[in-house]
């Protein structure tokens, strides 16, 4: 409905062009799935403001409904190969594969398979980069700016081609490591926990050597699986020697998908955007009993019970009645109950959903739960928990007073970075000169080793100096004694 | 005139408080002079919102102005010592003695100054806290936040005292060392230059060394000879043992006068707040041609030149013929500059000027000249120079529309982040997990420590069973040979 209404006002504002002081164009590099959902929020409040907006797509995607009417525009890129397999692998990965693991085993699988498939997400950039007229028709297009989600490579790399500035939308990069590297995310391993590990911001001594250890590892494992494959791809694309942080680490601002109701308080650079929850919006009403369930009717079934194919989430969450909300922890469901302050209980499957549940469990908004493990009497006493002990129930609302006061909301804000990169084509003023420093220089590695050096030699110099001064008063003593 | 329309606005407001949802009571500490030009623009602010504001002060301030009517209310407290003296004392410095020195030497004069009158400023905050008519009346008003001015210490003594939470406005500390040590502010010593030095973000790799060293040294100097001295003050006031971080590190909000138009930028904590130019706002018009100046008129004085004892500066700076600003580089008159896209002579004084003026020149819309060396060709080429090099107007108007081109006005956000720890009574959420780590914890001395000793341990004990069998093999190799 939203985007029929926002279809009509596209066109109204496309003949006078009214919505924004400056009308531009945006070009998007999306990721499927909840990624999608949680985009489409900004690319229609940008429709709505009189933007141009063109949706970069491959031709099978699974929620990006480029068939459907829409004030969205899309670019569709036949792929050579059929990518419904690798859909099925995954699907199968996260349902009965990865919550038979532990978090570390988990974060490994599903790196793995994304070494798996990055021959298909390379192929499928091809399809992109090197398909001539599109990219022909896309410089001449003369976009404003690139929304890109970095999840899956080549946004960047077409941005960069494109000469276009661009915005990334982020929730968490496996183990933080874009971030942190090609971002210059400061995070101090004392009190900043490595995401997807399930630590939080206060830790024991032997959590904060488990944390930069992790870190260590993340990086480099990161860095050598995964970093150094795209950078020889991206180096041929540009025709020079280049790294994936390099192009990565151009993005003008960065709008992560989280805000301070649920980070731990973190140092950040100023080019980075909190923007958590922008999707989430007042409830609807809803009918008085309800439940979601696809299968045969049961019999048993009372009479004050209705069943429905879909119910949506959010309203359901903003009902007066909703004591509790039994989520895997993804990201945009955590936000539609921090929003309507519903406490949690957790039961995450992978990816950052573990990481997701823990940051409710510390603020204690939520009881978490095994998914291996669990039995129903699990389920019962956690959801007891959570309703009966009202802590829960106070901390969820304290989290949604946290995200309702704020000085100008997520969507808001976000729309109005996008802008600002339009109008200014760009925000140098918010990068950090971090991004042109090597990390050796960064860490000041080298000005410590030059002042160790300087320490030594002067140690070294004094010892001389000293025992020198010992030879000539002995050789001294000696003649005199001799005298 | 503000201030007599705000007093009519806030009788009505006071007798039927509407406005905001919420009207609270406002306790401020403040700092005098060019300070507190800034801190009365958000009071007048805070005013208009239907808010009770206290502000404490001595009896004898300069520009604190308790004795004309205002919607303020001053509490004031006699010193039993005449300031007269040191404040004469602080105008010879600032005018005579500070110019004629370098930037190191300049510091440590100025810090030698405030080491010297510590003694007063300690009687001054003896003469509030231990005022117990003063502070049982504080204490009864209920207030709901302080807003205190750091560089006059007590302020965040007499918070703690009162239990009353507080936010901090501040443009920066000596050396920036109150923000990084009592505000976790982190300064990777490769790209962010200790304040006061007038190095820049882009940095040589001596200027890397020389900005290490200083960091260092600031900090154990200022710990030494200033923190020392009050810690050991505010420990017997509070009766026990405490820090000046530790008291400073309790503010909710750190409120600064700066912004990414005149900051290089950095990495910081999610409670900074960066609100530059708060005090500036749009030019009132002037008549035709003028000059500011109290002696007698200059009988060579041409018709076209008008005298007068006093001209408002951002009038000045906004008037679209207004070519250039020659200025001491004060934080107020910069803002005024960038508000208004004036390039700028820099004459930098003492304190944060020098500092101030290296940020302009780095972005180009200033050229600086020795105050002490300076001649009259100087001043005049330099005019010349900022005049005709269409490049520092370029500059300062690009400064400008970054700093028109916010998502909330710098007022708007700071009056925003004060009524926030109002309503909710703090601002927790965005303190970092650093308040509560020792230093060695912080910078994870222990960690690093820890796996040091892992790895030297497991070197030991390879070497030695690598001995052991080498020892055992040469035995039975010997044992073996005589056989």
């Amino acid at each position: 409905m939203r985007s029929d209404k926002s279809a009509l006002v596209f066109l109204l504002l496309q003949l006078f062009c009214v919505g924004c002081g400056f009308c531009g164009k945006v070009l998007v590099w999306p990721c499927d799935m909840s990624h999608w959902l949680n985009v489409k929020v900004i690319l229609e409040e940008l429709i709505v403001r009189g933007h141009e907006v063109t949706v970069l797509t491959h031709s099978k995607p699974s929620l990006i409904d480029y068939r459907k009417p829409s004030a969205l525009k899309f670019e569709v890129v036949h792929m050579p190969q059929d990518r419904t397999e690798e859909n099925e692998i995954f699907v199968d990965l996260a349902l009965n594969v990865l919550p038979g693991l532990s978090t570390w085993q988990s974060v490994i699988k599903l790196n793995d398979f994304f070494v798996e498939i990055r021959g298909t997400l390379k192929m499928m950039c091809e399809s992109f980069i090197y398909n001539q007229t599109l990219m022909k028709k896309l410089q001449e297009t003369n976009y404003d700016v690139m929304l890109i989600d970095p999840v899956i490579p080549c946004g960047d790399l077409m941005a960069e081609l494109l000469a276009v500035p661009f915005v990334l939308t982020l929730r968490i990069s496996v183990g933080g490591n874009m971030e942190r590297s090609c971002g210059k995310l400061p995070a101090p391993l004392s009190y900043v926990p490595v995401p997807m590990t399930g630590l939080t911001d206060r830790m024991t001594f032997l959590e904060r050597v488990k944390n930069s250890m992790l870190s260590v590892l993340f990086h480099f494992w990161i860095q050598d699986y995964d970093y150094h494959f795209w950078e020889e791809f991206y180096s041929k694309a540009l025709g020079r020697p280049t790294t994936l942080c390099e192009t990565v680490g151009k993005a003008e601002i960065w709008l992560i998908r989280t805000y301070w109701d649920f980070e731990f308080p973190q140092p950040y650079q100023p080019n980075f955007e909190f923007v958590g929850g922008l999707h989430c919006k007042p409830a609807k009403a809803l009918p008085k009993v309800l439940w979601r369930y696809k299968g045969k009717k049961p019999s048993t079934l009372g009479a004050n019970t209705r069943l429905y194919d879909w119910i949506p989430q959010n309203d359901l969450l903003g009902h007066p009645k909703t004591k509790a909300f039994i989520t895997h922890g993804g990201m945009n469901g955590i936000y539609e109950a921090i929003y309507h302050g519903v406490p949690m209980v957790g039961v995450p499957i992978f990816g950052d959903q573990l990481d997701n549940i823990a940051h409710m469990k510390a603020k204690g908004a939520a009881v978490e739960i095994n998914f291996k493990t669990m039995t129903s009497e699990d389920l019962l006493r956690a959801l007891r928990t959570v309703i009966t002990d009202s802590s829960y129930k106070e901390n969820a609302m304290r989290l949604s007073r946290i995200h309702h006061d704020q000085p100008v909301k997520p969507l808001d804000r976000a729309v109005f970075w996008i802008e600002f990169v339009m109008r200014h084509k760009g925000a140098k003023h918010l990068r950090s000169a971090a991004h042109d420093l090597t990390w050796f220089q960064h860490y000041s590695i080298d000005v410590i080793g030059f002042l160790l050096a300087c320490v030594a030699t002067a140690i070294f110099l004094f010892t001389k100096c000293f025992l020198f001064s010992c030879q000539k008063f002995n050789k001294t003593r000696k003649i005199e004694k001799r005298e």
